[in-house]
């Protein structure tokens, strides 16, 4: 670990700690001072590491937290100001934390003499890939297959980066991988591809689809995620899950069933109004859709979409012609009057307050574009219902980090086929049904991610509705009983 | 983890050690009956777990080590004999550690809070996505790159087992994965492709790269493993390693190397017969061809290959072309006259005592063949200087374990572009390096692979081998020096 190569410009630090470097004279400058320094400009030294020393020289990491960015430029102007003090480089928690990559492959058992090399390589693990032979339903138990899903990417649409290709989008999906296991202990592993033709994506996917029980599309750019999932579903017999996708849609329909309570209102009377017709606002419009949404607008940069109109883009063109039951055509604003939900998936400050005023009464918006939403909480707090937008620092955080662990837990312990609509409806009532009714309120519609019944209480719902449709290829024991 | 999905049928037991699971009356047995049983027909009791027991009932899953497989027999009929006990089923210990695969996902820092999962993922993960972007090479440290190798099969010809395709090869790459992270803390993933067309391997490995600093190819049938290795090292710039060729020549060349200190030989004047034209005995003969071997004879069903003769196999066109500087012609019987070292990769019982009569003085025989050699080494003790097989069962394992940590651990940490000659040559020289001058003796050429040596010592000179043919991206900070 080398940590010269993680020094990071000043101006892009935007953590809350830092790591200082610093060589000083031993004899000319006394340790105090230095740390009386820091703590005047702002800095709270958290731990010190002695990296080298002698008599007259020491090097000296110092881990300082910081309240913000301009408390680091403070310090460091300070102790370039002071004689024999020496700032070799200020490194940042965030790139560390990157270091060598996030996750690691860890044998289950240690291979500790010839006996163990021989049940887990040759000779002795012939007799296991002959039982695979045999019986090819065998992968699911005796191989990694049981527990791991492949998390791809081909880095098109990766946060809000857009196309960066595949090396810079693997922190990413790293880091996905660490959720997995952190939160549902299904094992996953970062495959960012080197190509972003539909077809190469679909065909490389299936050939190294065998070591896998479950495939996470993600950050894969509209309109040609739709295709390759699609084409996935029916050519794989594991599931293929687009989380940009699903993974909104899921956590969205979920608050929604929470916000409906708050608001009293029935799903199958609203008015919905989805801004932002790409990949999550279609599965958004789906989920609804299944879920009993009957008056539903698509707008886009188009408009209102309408099936008397045409479309190149064939979603959108089956978008028009699944929803809009009265072909109502127009503008954002014609679109939301008098409509009871606004889901916003497209950018921030396309609203105001006027508009809000004239949805219907209790309206309820879902402002969640990023970093900033269609319309500032702050600015309708009063004449909305319910808000709940996509960013952790207001109340109701739409994050896919709620659904995807435990919907492919789910998934893998009933050794399901695919992930279909019944089960994303399954993992969005298990979401809501988290909030018990005495704590609901409008500030608290979607339980925070590091809540640990979520995945047990999706895990539940999802394998019932998989063994209910059919898709599951296992009966886990406790759901014996029940059929 | 459902134990009755383990049930092995008696007949294909090979372990030394099986779980029974009993189920007795334990009002009319009592326990000390049933181990007596036990021990009285070959039976050793290591280990005792409860599973469920009421005050009549009691259901024990006992770990039994055995000498043979006969002992089980006898255990299982005797126990069959007892009234009130029920012989649930017999667990074999090699299809339990295959359960749910063999290796983990781990992160290495856990997710505790908020702060830390927007470190690891969005938001701020964003800025590790763009510092990727603006310097692709930061990529090696800052994602999973830096030590990850794939560990990549299409199930052609896995073990001795031929073509059993993707699924059934699973558990031997994933034995695979296990033994570089415990020898050499390299982590590798497993991926066996649902494919064996050549050009549809290579683009899919290509596409997949992104991910990984190396690529360990295994088990994939000749010829087309040439052409898939060749070109994967044209096109990507990271190194390919097609295991079966090269960590085998490695080690025979390791072997070689003390054989001759031996019989005090030198390299260049030796005349070599390498029997089995496959790829292993291709990429044998090219590291001989490359440490110095003059007269090397290529021997395979059409005879001694030959400058002369024309062949369909374009890698048997060249090596004709480049061995057998005389141009000789006959069998394997004309090759082997005056031969001073024997190689063999073809199959069993191809020779007899007789034959390596007529070899020079001091003939080193390394009978390779798997699971049994061409000449079985009793039959030769006092006539050959020095034997080398395949087998763990005799002195002197050609095994290629001993290679690939210690390479690719190596190739990692100087993140070299390529394995080239010169590294395979460093890397014999670092495992035939661990016999000191005064342990080596006929019966011990080849460290044994639980020797923590060998790994240390193969990196060292595989990254001087890569410094030196300017491989090398990075040099390690214990490496500047010398450069």
């Amino acid at each position: 670990m080398n940590p010269t190569t993680l020094i990071q410009s000043q101006s892009s630090y935007s953590g809350k700690s830092v790591i200082l470097r610093l060589e000083f004279n031993s004899e000319s400058t006394k340790f105090g001072q230095v740390a009386s320094l820091i703590s005047e400009n702002g800095g709270d030294i958290v731990a010190i590491d002695i990296i080298s020393g002698n008599k007259s020289i020491s090097v000296r990491d110092l881990t300082v937290n910081v309240s913000d960015t301009a408390d680091i430029d403070r310090i460091t102007e300070a102790l370039g100001r002071t004689p024999d003090v020496k700032l070799v480089h200020v490194s940042d928690r965030t790139f560390l934390l990157h270091l060598g990559g996030k996750i690691s492959i860890t044998p289950k058992t240690p291979i500790q003499n010839r006996d163990d090399l021989s049940r887990v390589y040759t000779p002795d693990v012939a007799r296991v890939c002959l039982a695979i032979k045999d019986d090819p339903q065998k992968a699911h138990t005796l191989t990694v297959k049981r527990n791991m899903v492949a998390v791809i990417s081909d880095g098109s649409a990766v946060l809000g980066l857009g196309n960066i290709g595949p090396h810079p989008a693997m922190p990413v999906m790293e880091g996905k991988a660490m959720l997995f296991k952190q939160f549902a202990d299904v094992d996953s592993f970062p495959i960012c591809l080197d190509t972003q033709d539909t077809e190469e994506i679909i065909r490389t996917i299936k050939h190294i689809a065998p070591a896998f029980g479950g495939i996470n599309l993600e950050d894969i750019s509209s309109p040609r995620c739709f295709e390759i999932e699609s084409r996935l579903r029916q050519e794989l017999d594991i599931p293929v899950f687009h989380d940009d996708q699903h993974g909104t849609a899921v956590v969205l329909y979920a608050g929604l069933i929470n916000a409906l309570k708050i608001v009293g209102k029935d799903i199958h009377d609203l008015k919905v109004v989805v801004c932002g017709i790409g990949a999550a606002g279609i599965a958004c419009s789906k989920i609804l859709l299944a879920a009993g949404v009957k008056n539903l607008l698509g707008v886009d940069v188009e408009g209102i979409l309408n099936a008397n109109d045409e479309y190149a883009n064939p979603m959108k063109q089956w978008y028009a012609a699944n929803t809009n039951p009265d072909r109502v055509s127009g503008d954002l604003r014609d679109a939301l009057r008098g409509a009871d939900v606004f889901i916003g998936l497209s950018r921030g400050n396309l609203l105001n307050r006027d508009d809000i005023r004239t949805m219907a009464k209790d309206p309820i918006v879902f402002a969640m574009a990023n970093p900033t939403p269609e319309i500032s909480p702050e600015e309708i707090e009063d004449i909305a219902a319910v808000i709940a937008t996509g960013r952790s620092d207001y109340p109701n955080q739409i994050n896919n980090v709620l659904c995807f662990p435990g919907m492919f837990r789910g998934a893998l312990d009933c050794r399901a086929s695919d992930i279909n609509e019944e089960m994303k409806l399954a993992a969005a009532e298990a979401i809501a049904s988290i909030i018990k009714p005495d704590e609901l309120n409008k500030h608290y519609i979607i339980p925070s991610v590091f809540n640990t019944d979520i995945v047990r209480s999706i895990r539940k719902q999802v394998i019932e509705a998989a063994i209910r449709t059919k898709v599951a290829r296992r009966i886990p024991r406790e759901f014996n009983s029940q059929n």
